[in-house]
């Protein structure tokens, strides 16, 4: 029992260790024995918990693609309506990106060259915010001349390069940035105006504070 | 003279032969003998023109630099409105991505995690963006209650995301895809209607056409 536990820790570890290597590094340049040193055990460890570097970068994808879908559902449930969802989970998205190094590395791993055929979290992405689209679109919530596929393409577009402008500019992970993008969108896409986005941002951002502060 | 020609052409197919593979492998994975071979020389040739990757690397990000600058040139001069050459210019980089190697290389050696300090075209192109919608402002062409800050950045990191999802899926580098990134923001960046976005883009497919045909 104590033994099992230790095990699920230091896949967790491990798990950990990968995806600060991979979001650092790029796929392609992590090395298996500076993963185990960082999650502070021996390379025979990392190869009883994972056959090779795929497997491990395959685990860190299933991780990070877990938080985000836990994340979701979460903005889901919050908000008073779908559009505001929609600021919600792609600011969390976002600020997770720079407090999560899981989600990081699940996206730098989406859109590196060298990591191919992984689990792409941009691809889920663009599935989740269409759904949610279709349906703000069949709630009345968005725009009549605005199309589902329209929104879908700048949202999904604009979201996917904050977080690669963000890897060498860490100013683009700012809420105030993500207030730009927001201020610049919601009134094209909304049928009715929607609460300042810059309001609904801060309590998105007093929330992430409270979380890192638990 | 000779001689010197025959050393042009053998610098010029090393950067090209370079970018195909950086723009395939990403930075770290790319390796000296393959682009040597790609291009048709010998390895010894290779270094005789340059000393290390990194300085090929660079020599490749200074002709993408130096390719998009030309091609901005193109689309400012050819445009009736600073708008319109700003959806040209988008419009035609994106496309050049997928038409050119050099350009495609740059743009993926600027998101590489191990590629640091190169050229960053991604940082090019946030300046530019942002002197054309302060010009624009100034002419009276943008809508009152949108701001300079906010259009910039709503127009780099889309155009980022487009370069970054279309890696993984040719599809969002196609004219299809801008035609719907810019019927969604241009009604809300400009202050007098533009002409449809469709017919503008499709001018620019044309064109582009034309050009690889020449």
């Amino acid at each position: 029992m104590v033994r099992q536990a230790r095990a699920v820790r230091t896949r967790q570890s491990l798990v950990r260790a990968a995806a600060e290597v991979f979001a650092a590094e790029g796929y392609a340049r992590a090395s298996l024995p500076a993963i185990s040193a960082r999650a502070g055990v021996s390379t025979g460890a990392l190869h009883f918990h994972f056959a090779s570097k795929d497997d491990l970068a395959g685990a860190v994808e299933r991780a990070a693609a877990d938080s985000v879908e836990e994340l979701a559902e979460g903005c889901r449930s919050g908000a008073d309506t779908l559009l505001q969802s929609l600021v919600h989970m792609a600011s969390s998205l976002l600020l997770a990106v720079v407090a999560d190094p899981v989600i990081r590395a699940g996206f730098r791993l989406s859109g590196d060259p060298s990591r191919k055929n992984g689990v792409q979290i941009l691809r889920w992405w663009q599935v989740w915010v269409h759904d949610l689209v279709v349906q703000a679109q069949r709630e009345g919530e968005l725009a009549q001349d605005v199309s589902v596929d329209a929104a879908t393409t700048v949202i999904v577009a604009a979201t996917a390069g904050f977080e690669v402008l963000g890897a060498a500019d860490r100013e683009w992970l700012s809420v105030e940035r993500m207030t730009q993008l927001w201020t610049f969108v919601l009134p094209r896409l909304a049928a009715e105006p929607i609460p300042d986005p810059a309001l609904l941002l801060s309590e998105i951002r007093t929330a992430a504070v409270d979380e890192q502060a638990e």
